[in-house]
């Protein structure tokens, strides 16, 4: 395959906000060559994901920073093009660790282990990375775990138009839960409404957001399911009933600060977790594996009664990766954002 | 008992900031009569608590707030001299809420019942508020439900001379914890580390209190006890590490800024909370009341066995109660601070 050019991004540099060209290097190589142990895996889709941007900084989050150098981490779907191990055979289709690269190398190196996908596979490609995959199990995790809905509790999803928050708030919907989003366009808060079911979605870029959200949390807010950090998550502080209940998914208004002089630190109050005996509980998909199949298992239940809407937001081309993943943190995307790399060359 | 005075605090404004004497009026009255289905209460001892100075702002904390007016709300032990209940005989003691008052009426509306200790005493009056009262308990909840110091790990608690904190560190240890604290005060670190056998303790007023608390953590921090909020806390949260639980008891620092204009909201990054997947959690002992005599229980056997150490501060007179609780937030006791009201009249 020596003639074939590996296209993949390099980090140069820890970016210091938005993703440049320079800080992440998008260029051709050739295509790695395999030993005993090893398999060569084409990259077929990328999961984009705010993580990806973490990895990109000093910060350990479960997994180390991308070394300099290194080329740029990421999950994605590939196929099996030439195997030296027992387990994998050309053709057969592969979640993993692909990375931000046409070719990855499948061995005992990997951070976490590629896993054979069942043929046929069990839904489309790009649920396989959304709502079934670690973006469902990761909402899977924050709502049953942390953030418990009960019946008639009001919970309140930021980012509800993106691929967690979407699902978290189908589940808490399945829980039987008053679920209310919020996101940055009045496109997306229709779409969380009308596509997902909320009760009710406010756009926080509106002048009256505030009002908006009291408007639509009446009874106070039982359970944050929080993506995003800032001033929205700040007032969702202040409407807390009595033992609510935080999931502290995610930051994203602050990821591309990281590097830069002034790094935001996603400051609140916590007075009102005192006051009010809440709990505030973060979590990280890739800590608890173990789970995986008892959250797939869940998430097939809903997706095959209708309850849950897996949607996605497809982006052609490795080329446009770093740019898309910048859009990610200004809303560009609803659903799961993700690159579709190639096709598959053989199909079993 | 008409012509003896019952001198007590009532309520007339909320405070700005340290509680003066026209804010919280002491003064005289007569004793109040009873009826049937009451008991008069002459209060002995009076438990100051942090939660004092928050039931007289606006916030209500398990309780509603002090209306304006009324007497002071605090806990204590007393003893029955006039019934008109079945359950309670003149000379019984009790406990419950006093108020910050010589006598007091125990009867069905009560905010929380008054309870008769048995004879003789399980243990001297001053412990019955402290390390085997809600004190302790407090300390036995966020200990035994949120920290849950594991062998070996790091635990921080804040506060450490005071009635919760000795208690909550001395849990700790029982639990195999290595167990740091944080005090005002030179001479109260020493008490903490010889008094409570606390591994170390930081004057958080010395100038390198920040490379102190470091070198005193090397392993970083598992479990953080709070009591206090500000800087301290925020430098404890950039140690955690993955996995840590903070116990949210109590942000002394800032209770007396609620009434004020500006109160302060104990804002914290909770960035590193994210990071590190940890899990920030508030309680309080007064939603727990089922579960005290699992604590006391839990709690007799550590006293018994020389594990915990009580300790209190005893300020003579209830003419000194406001006074007193002012220099509770200034830092003026070690252990449990009370207030000897009366000596009993009768002995059974």
């Amino acid at each position: 395959m020596g003639q074939v050019a590996n296209r993949r991004y390099r980090l140069r540099h820890r970016p210091a906000g938005t993703v440049t060209p320079v800080d992440l290097e998008f260029g051709e190589e050739s295509v790695p060559s395999i030993g005993p142990g090893q398999a060569l895996i084409r990259t077929l889709w990328l999961s984009l994901d705010p993580a990806n941007r973490i990895w990109m900084s000093e910060i350990h989050y479960n997994m180390p920073p991308v070394p300099i150098g290194g080329i740029m981490r990421g999950f994605g779907i590939g196929e099996v093009v030439e195997s030296r191990r027992e387990d994998m055979r050309p053709g057969d289709l592969v979640s993993g660790i692909t990375g931000w690269a046409d070719y990855a190398v499948a061995d005992a190196t990997n951070l976490a282990p590629f896993t054979v996908l069942p043929s046929p596979l069990p839904g489309p490609p790009g649920s396989l990375l959304g709502a079934l995959g670690h973006t469902g199990i990761t909402a899977y995790l924050g709502v049953h775990d942390i953030g418990r809905p009960r019946p008639g509790e009001t919970m309140v999803v930021t980012a509800a138009a993106g691929a967690v928050g979407s699902v978290a708030g189908q589940i808490g919907k399945a829980r039987g839960a008053r679920v209310v989003g919020t996101a940055g366009a009045a496109s997306k808060c229709d779409h969380v409404v009308r596509g997902f079911g909320f009760e009710a979605c406010v756009n926080y870029r509106d002048a009256d957001w505030r009002d908006q959200l009291d408007a639509a949390t009446p009874d106070g807010v039982d359970v944050i399911f929080e993506n995003v950090g800032g001033q929205v998550f700040e007032h969702l502080l202040d409407r807390l009933n009595v033992g609510a209940r935080i999931a502290l998914c995610g930051l994203i208004s602050e990821y591309n600060s990281y590097g830069s002089p002034t790094p935001a630190q996603g400051r609140i109050g916590v007075d009102q977790i005192l006051m009010n005996r809440a709990e505030l509980r973060s979590f990280l998909v890739l800590d608890h594996i173990d789970r995986f199949p008892e959250a797939v298992d869940y998430l097939r239940g809903l997706l095959d009664a209708g309850t849950l809407v897996h949607d996605e937001t497809v982006v052609e081309g490795l080329e446009h990766a770093r740019e898309a993943l910048n859009q990610m943190f200004t809303g560009a995307n609803t659903g799961k954002l993700l690159i579709k790399v190639a096709e598959p060359t053989s199909v079993r």
